[in-house]
């Protein structure tokens, strides 16, 4: 198949330094490839890539110090738009401005959703652009979606099988792995860890915006004999350091859309204590590859519990669902979808696409006001 | 003519509070159709004017909560796409989407920048989509855009004869009004005032962002005796602000792309004393309608020859270049512009369109990885 992928500009593919979506755009471009298919990846220049290489941006924008990323994306999606004939299948991971500039391609498109959907601001655009498919990663992301929203299907990001390498031995101490945040609550973790008695490793990043949430609410309690804050750490450190952990801590607070770091850990072979929410029960078997808790009590059991688990077992749960393989094959059966459509609808009476758009109530047309604004003073017109 | 006039969604046409754009948007749209056209006003549901009002938003989308303005604005624009055929042409006082949604139709678009283009953010934009033709709101507004930038005129900024009524008497003191902020200067106004002795009166607002600039640089400016802070004032208080003042003080260090409260003081007689910059040695006639300086020294020799200005001057100046009706003018005559390039490319040979987009060198194809980044460790990818 002709697959067009269309990554965002902000980092390159796979990304330097971080960037969830676009390692997840590079799994899925090289499994696409080594599947056979024709992969074409729109992405920044320094991108690396087995696929054909489209440069749209001479280098990754956040890097390049480039704030506002409007103008980048509506200058890659006019090259992608110019070589739209080359593909049977477009699937972008960046949204919004997709679904504006490829409506009338809609039956060859796809978007795949990957932030949190709960802020109302982009609604006006799904009910003004209902055409365009969309792929969930995960059911629990869609909850907040306006009733318009497309749903194609759900299909939950996968690793390549050697990037977290299964670890049999595992280890002791809990491992909380990713950045520091408020609703990510490593406070939480730092809590569990005090109650159980059993050391706690925090390998995280401090992003600008939460240094103040560190000093104040987080490096108060690292001075603790079982807390050890190790920082940011590189690929490498973090497979040893997921591999020989005897459970990963992921006490989040917020409708986490996915949380890649949780198959991360099953890769390794390590089991998860995730607090229930967002996509949490649909990544996680209770009792196979990790432990669903909801409160603090809940999480000090599992960690006393959660040895029993069968590390075997948790990385061949990995192995079933979350590989990129897996994924892969899942966008495929997507994309085919969209192509029986296709063709069914060219056989069809009337074109599903003129019937899909309808005209949003809002939109009503008349004049407010008898007399000019023009010539009279301000302070009246408002 | 049948004219589309397509606002910002972020206020209400006018506005109710700030909103320079907004403003000039509403005095655009009634003075097109007190001269006969008929005018259809994309806005805000809260807009109020004679033009015909397509309601956009359910509520201007400052005063609704809404911080990310994008899904509002395609959704905006699908609608403006939907009714395209009812325009002879389609203006539009928003930058970056439209370039990029109506490049087909730029044959009867146009867009106002109405900001400053010192920002190579969006330059990529410009580069791939070069059809859609500009108009400026001064000329040294363009300085920094790149050179596919499709200019179709500039095109100054004008208001309604009566909303800043001509104050023949004038009066005494300095007048600085605005927004608190470093660009533009209020530590130089006050410095002005002290060193020549003359009585300055502050009339601003003061932003979230700026408040801790206010706090620490300006507050402690203020306890001196020829100094007056007002804070905010409303438009009725503007019209008695401007028209008794001897002359308004300018001191802007920033590339002003306009700067609509010189033609404010001008419409009151009242002329600008001006720092050199930006838009000013274009909106100030230097010697009739203000002073152009480029110094405190020069400032201060100003406020004492000030006064020798004829106030009828500075408001026959105004009435000259300035207001709304002669920038509504300007306007028809760059859509006739537009409409006669029309006229003339469909009897060409060869769509211009077609001619008009270059594809940017920016855009390679080539692989760029012999092996695939999936079964390594993400480590030797990055």
């Amino acid at each position: 198949m002709r697959i067009a992928l269309v990554a965002p500009l902000a980092e390159a593919v796979p990304p330097k330094l971080y960037g969830g979506t676009e390692r997840v755009v590079s799994w899925l471009a090289e499994e696409l490839v080594r599947q056979g298919h024709e992969v074409t990846l729109f992405a920044s220049a320094e991108s690396q890539t087995t696929a054909r290489l489209v440069r749209c941006a001479p280098q990754s924008l956040r890097l390049a110090g480039i704030r506002d990323h409007i103008g980048s994306t509506l200058a890659m999606l006019r090259e992608v738009r110019r070589r739209a004939d080359e593909f049977d299948v477009i699937h972008f991971h960046i949204d919004l401005l997709p679904n504006a500039l490829f409506h009338d391609l809609a039956h060859k498109c796809l978007i795949t959703l990957h932030g949190r959907l709960d802020m109302p601001d982009a609604f006006p655009l799904y009910e003004a652009y209902p055409e365009m498919p969309l792929v969930s990663i995960s059911d629990s992301q869609r909850g907040p979606m306006p009733d318009c929203a497309n749903w194609l299907t759900t299909i939950k990001h996968g690793l390549g099988r050697g990037l977290c390498p299964f670890d049999p031995e595992g280890g002791d101490y809990l491992a909380f792995l990713g950045r520091i945040s408020p609703e990510k609550r490593p406070d939480r973790a730092i809590e569990i860890a005090r109650l159980s008695g059993v050391q706690l490793r925090i390998a995280a990043k401090i992003d600008n915006v939460d240094l103040e949430y560190f000093n104040t609410m987080i490096e108060p309690m690292l001075d603790h004999p079982l807390i050890e804050f190790i920082g940011e750490i590189n690929e490498d450190e973090k497979r040893e350091f997921l591999g020989k952990a005897r459970a990963l801590l992921f006490p989040i607070d917020w409708p986490e859309p996915f949380g890649l770091v949780m198959i991360e850990s099953m890769s390794a072979g390590t089991p998860v204590i995730a607090w229930r929410g967002g996509s949490v029960p649909e990544v996680i078997a209770d009792g196979v590859s990790g432990v669903i808790v909801d409160s603090m009590a809940g999480a000090v059991a599992a960690v006393r519990t959660v040895s029993e688990l069968s590390r075997a077992g948790v990385r061949a749960e990995f192995e079933r669902r979350f590989t990129a393989e897996r994924m892969a094959l899942a966008y495929v059966a997507a994309y085919r979808t969209l192509l029986a459509r296709r063709e069914a609808l060219s056989h069809a009476p009337a074109p599903h696409a003129a019937r899909a758009f309808r005209a949003a109530p809002a939109f009503i047309v008349e004049p407010t006001a008898a007399k000019s604004v023009l010539e009279t003073p301000l302070a009246e017109s408002a």
